[in-house]
């Protein structure tokens, strides 16, 4: 079988691009874009391999296009930049027919749809091995903005966009029941958050707008692993605290410890974790209110120096440091 | 095994790289770069595929790095761009030592080098299946340069920046006898060029600051491919005289049949192959001598409406229309 490799960049024309005034030309090779001096440009690029990091029992081809692309615009999301243009590459085992690519292009059409941002290239080639899709996306970020991870100081609150965990929960259950399996409505919920994550772009606008000094992380391997890495990056140690981690209600079936697990450790959320000082915490609490959004106090950032990140329990006694035990998709299995 | 995937980049530090005054940062998911309004950007990704675009016979795991750069290379300058950073997302098979992945980057490095490009980014991802490396590749032209394939018209003279054919030999050559083989000299030609092409930048730059009318192309898949690209999306007929086509002299042990498919249809020269008007081809001529650099005058643009590429024989005939009948790697074996 051979699939015609341009066809998912020819099915964008101009006039129903989101970027329309910046796209100078569309090639089958190459693509052309104006920039604006004001704006730093910004790159990432992400692979989804079958049987690695999705199975033909986890994700569906539409949900596999959505979720290589929502992967790759959460990182943008951690560098509170705007998503412009994005390209795909992807190999493509014989055993794949035309209408799952299909499936796998509209997955993406509709969350590009959803984000303003616009395939502009790729490459299609065939493979004897499973499906690998590498989506490499772009965006820009007003000069001068950083949200590193290094950013974080004593004092600092320890700040999360969103709930942790679900994804974790549903990837449990997909394992163990398929996709095809009938869910209960609260079992749906969690088999969607990983299926379908939805990248909070939105949220890390509003932290480089905010013109703070912010220390931020994407959620894709667990706020114990992200946090860990902001605390090696800072030089301080962050103290959590296990209360303030805002618990899904759809987590109800699962043990106290799974629970925990899921939200420590689970990955693939796709929210925002990171720090701002106690003096311009209101102010973002604000700009996250007007927006309707969600933004959880879980902890403060310690002395400078330990590295390290320690959860306070119910009880009030810290934990041992909390390693970065990530979560790594099927290898651990 | 698990690869570190932060390691490529983290070799890259800002006094080493090319681009240092425009890296604004490189982080473990996202880079930044700041950008000049005079120039627009340009992006094209590509990927190889072990047991498609390579095997183990064919390419030794340096020449995957340093070919896999080189196509990409290749398309900017098929753009007349100058290229500024690449990605690399690689999928690695169980089997692949670090000794070998260390000489995939080593490939990459020394060609990179060479074009005054820095690694900015990338993703490492295990796989069950065979070898997937994609590169993304990022660089300026100046604002309203178009080195396009609808540029063609009717009395423009066709050129090439260098022979065709070697690469197709080259793999010839690989396929019957592998890599470990002991080539003669002339063969060693042939399979050099196949393995380590270096793509036609330079070339591409003096197209791109002519500032004429030029259509243009990389030859990846075989001229007659390329020119009939030329013919469709500009709409004219082109003539290519057999006699005028640069014949390598290390094509000399083949058949004259065999030399003639190699040159016009077999793929991966990446040299450059397009349109000038009659008017300036003698100031773009003048450009290539200043800087010894090859370009070969093989044919003239005809009338505008037939879109097809005739070749006309020693004896005067033209031929059939050429076809696009193309360079298909493994596949077609």
């Amino acid at each position: 079988m051979i699939h015609d490799e341009f066809e998912w960049i020819k099915s964008i024309t101009p006039s129903s691009s989101f970027q329309k005034e910046l796209i100078v030309g569309i090639g089958d090779d190459a693509a052309l874009w104006s920039v604006d001096e004001k704006m730093e440009q910004v790159v990432c690029v992400d692979t989804m391999v079958e049987g690695v990091h999705f199975t033909k029992d986890t994700l569906s081809p539409y949900q596999i296009g959505h979720k290589a692309l929502a992967v790759n615009l959460s990182d943008l999301g951690a560098m509170g930049a705007i998503p412009q243009f994005f390209l795909v590459s992807i190999a493509i085992p014989n055993e794949w027919s035309e209408q799952d690519l299909q499936e796998v292009y509209e997955g993406m059409k509709d969350l590009a749809k959803k984000y303003r941002t616009d395939l502009i290239g790729g490459d299609t080639v065939s493979t004897k091995g499973p499906l690998v899709l590498t989506v490499t996306i772009i965006g820009k970020v007003e000069k001068g903005t950083h949200l590193l991870r290094s950013h974080a100081k004593p004092d600092d609150i320890v700040f999360l966009t969103g709930v942790t965990g679900e994804s974790a929960a549903g990837l449990h259950l997909l394992l163990e029941k398929t996709r095809h399996h009938s869910f209960s409505e609260s079992e749906k919920r969690l088999v969607a958050q990983h299926q379908m994550p939805l990248p909070h772009i939105e949220q890390g606008r509003i932290l480089s707008k905010s013109g703070f000094r912010i220390s931020l992380n994407d959620v894709s391997d667990g706020i114990a692993s992200e946090l860990n890495e902001i605390a090696e990056s800072s030089h301080v140690t962050i103290h959590i605290d296990e209360d303030k981690i805002p618990v899904s209600p759809f987590l109800e079936a699962f043990s106290i410890e799974e629970r925990r697990n899921c939200q420590l450790y689970g990955g693939e959320d796709y929210v925002l974790t990171g720090t701002v000082s106690q003096q311009d915490y209101q102010a973002l609490a604000s700009l996250f209110k007007q927006q309707s959004l969600s933004l959880f106090v879980i902890g403060k950032v310690g002395e400078k120096e330990n590295a390290s990140v320690y959860l306070y329990h119910t009880n009030g006694r810290a934990s041992n440091p909390l390693t970065k035990k990530g979560f790594n998709h099927f290898r651990e299995r």
